[in-house]
């Protein structure tokens, strides 16, 4: 799988104008080879040549950067007396790596990533630079079958997961243990049925009108009361991939502002999920959101685009935004999340995750969306 | 605070030959402004003049941000058609932002952070560039009361949560179960005691011989077993500072080797938590260590540091190596974490945070390190 990554990477060297790339991005660095460092801390960079790849690893990642990928030359940096005796640092393995690329080398690099003190050692070699941020971003956008699955489980864990907080949504606890009792299932079921895997996750509850109006806040420990509004957004990560699943919920009665509000932002949801597909602009999948949200007065309370892709980032290309003329293929995967935030009335959004394919969009998260599963 | 560190900042604008500067780097944002994000994936830049703050922010986290941050000017970007009239991005606001710059203005930046795509704009526009990594690193390397007394939050959190789950060590669970008991008591306790703050935590368990000599892995659903050796390892960040705690343990009885190495792991860190001071070289403190280490014949098996700075960051310097002759201050926070890793025996690991005060070294965090504590 990575052999097949880097291979159609260096097919498209030529088309690219590239002789070599740097790949410093820890997003694409587990894309190309199936390491994920806990911390990047100490610093790790992938170079991907004509013919090998080289990994600068701290030796704290070596068995670990060793027994998960398959690169052909490792530079390990030490960081003590014993090994560390020309006291090297992952600069000097840099300038070294540097020097397995032929003279004068046009070198790929992302743009957005890729950090000054590297960029300037780069062309003080007598190297050129070429940006190769949005080739590596659309080779992710296509997700192979292994992807896939993974992605799937995940959609089953963070159902589960958000499904058990809900269960346990109740005046009196706070965000955070809102959070906990998803968490706790999630935990029992990776360790029962996926031995041997990783798991990551992200979990958040912001609570209140003035939290939920903040679409992205840690969970803290204001005690849910009644009445409340409370978004309770969730992502799952198995094995690097992931799935994402939101509800807005209320405690106690919601007021007549919200459900109408809250009618609308799952009215804009339902409908993209139900138009979604294969051929697609992304630009029109927003639409479809938009203008239900416009029609109901709301636009103005519109502040992000409707959905993004997932995968191996917690958010990725491409992106369901008004301006992206991109044409939605097999493969893709996507947050669906038109959220509505009204000052004095509460933020509303619910997010599901659906893989395309051919034969339509596949939801692969759960949860109701009727009003009535979401009083407690 | 926040005013007070920009002043310090700017007062040496001089002396490091700026005129302006832009923070990239999370942590140094936060620092600056108290502004931490959920998610990086929207770029946030933080421009400091010699008057003027001012940040470009994703709408997405414009509330969050005038609620948190005091910074002058905020350049708001939008991802929405009734917002984004004219398609900006954030990039077109970062060439507005350099505009309140001088012309020709010095501009100081993280040599280590800033990406290409950035750097090249500030070029473009007729600025130089200076690398301020290290001044800020400096700026961080002691820890204000505020700060410190966060820190201490933390250290009896930390302590707390890696307490419950060594209380609950038992073959038959897995590595993210152990984790969890003790996850759950910290947030119990933080709901408790600690309303309106904002919680961060990260836990780690790598079990067996294999794992604990890998000393960076994400917990997996890998059952703990009789005999067994586990590192339990735990960070809590309260209100965005943070400690750590890790303690290496036996379910069932350790062998003769592993008790060998055990108790010079014990050895090493005792002495350097008994010698740690105000005054003395982070070699030294270092040295301490390695010469227990050496002395037991088992320097070939440290791979890492004796300690790290920590604060904001997970890992920040100082950094207590064998080749920093930094003379280490009051108000400077260490964990000291000798580790020795010997194939087929195991990863023996201990940590625990200090903070550095004329008074000798102030312990914040707590568990026994004698062996009988540490066998379940």
């Amino acid at each position: 799988m990575y052999d097949q990554r880097l291979n159609s990477f260096r097919e498209d060297f030529s088309n690219l104008e590239v002789d070599a790339a740097i790949i410093f991005n820890f997003e694409n660095q587990f894309y190309f080879t199936g390491l994920k460092a806990i911390t990047y801390s100490r610093p790790i960079i992938l170079g991907i040549g004509e013919e090998k790849t080289h990994f600068i690893i701290p030796s704290l990642e070596e068995q670990h950067a060793k027994a998960k990928t398959n690169v052909d030359n490792y530079y390990i940096y030490h960081e003590t007396k014993m090994y560390s005796k020309n006291n090297e640092n992952y600069l000097d393995y840099f300038s070294q790596l540097l020097q397995q690329f032929p003279a004068h080398a046009r070198i790929g690099i992302e743009f957005s990533t890729l950090p000054v003190i590297l960029r300037d050692m780069i062309v003080n070699k007598g190297f050129s630079l070429v940006n190769i941020d949005q080739y590596i971003t659309k080779m992710r956008f296509v997700k192979d079958n292994q992807e896939l699955n993974s992605i799937r489980e995940a959609g089953k864990l963070v159902s589960l997961a958000l499904k058990e907080s809900l269960n346990h949504a109740r005046q009196g606890i706070t965000e955070i243990e809102l959070d906990q009792f998803g968490n706790t299932v999630l935990f029992k079921e990776v360790a029962k049925k996926h031995p041997h895997s990783t798991l990551d996750y992200f979990v958040m509850s912001p609570s209140g009108i003035a939290r939920t109006n903040m679409p992205h806040v840690f969970s803290n420990t204001r005690l849910l009361k009644k009445p409340d509004i409370i978004i309770h957004s969730r992502q799952v990560a198995i094995n690097g991939y992931r799935a994402e699943c939101e509800r807005t919920f209320f405690i106690g009665e919601p007021t007549t502002e919200q459900k109408a509000v809250f009618s609308i932002a799952i009215k804009a949801q339902n409908e993209v999920l139900n138009q979604i597909k294969v051929g697609m602009k992304a630009s029109e999948v927003n639409e479809v959101a938009r203008v239900i949200i416009s029609e109901a007065g709301l636009e103005e309370y519109m502040n992000h685009r409707t959905g993004h892709g997932i995968g191996i980032g917690l958010h990725e290309e491409p992106s369901l935004r008004f301006d992206n003329e991109l044409s939605l293929k097999e493969g893709m995967v996507f947050c669906v999340e038109p959220g509505i935030y009204v000052p004095e009335v509460g933020g509303f959004r619910h997010s599901d995750t659906v893989i395309l394919t051919n034969n339509g969009a596949e939801l692969i998260t759960e949860y109701p969306r009727n009003i009535e599963h979401l009083i407690f």
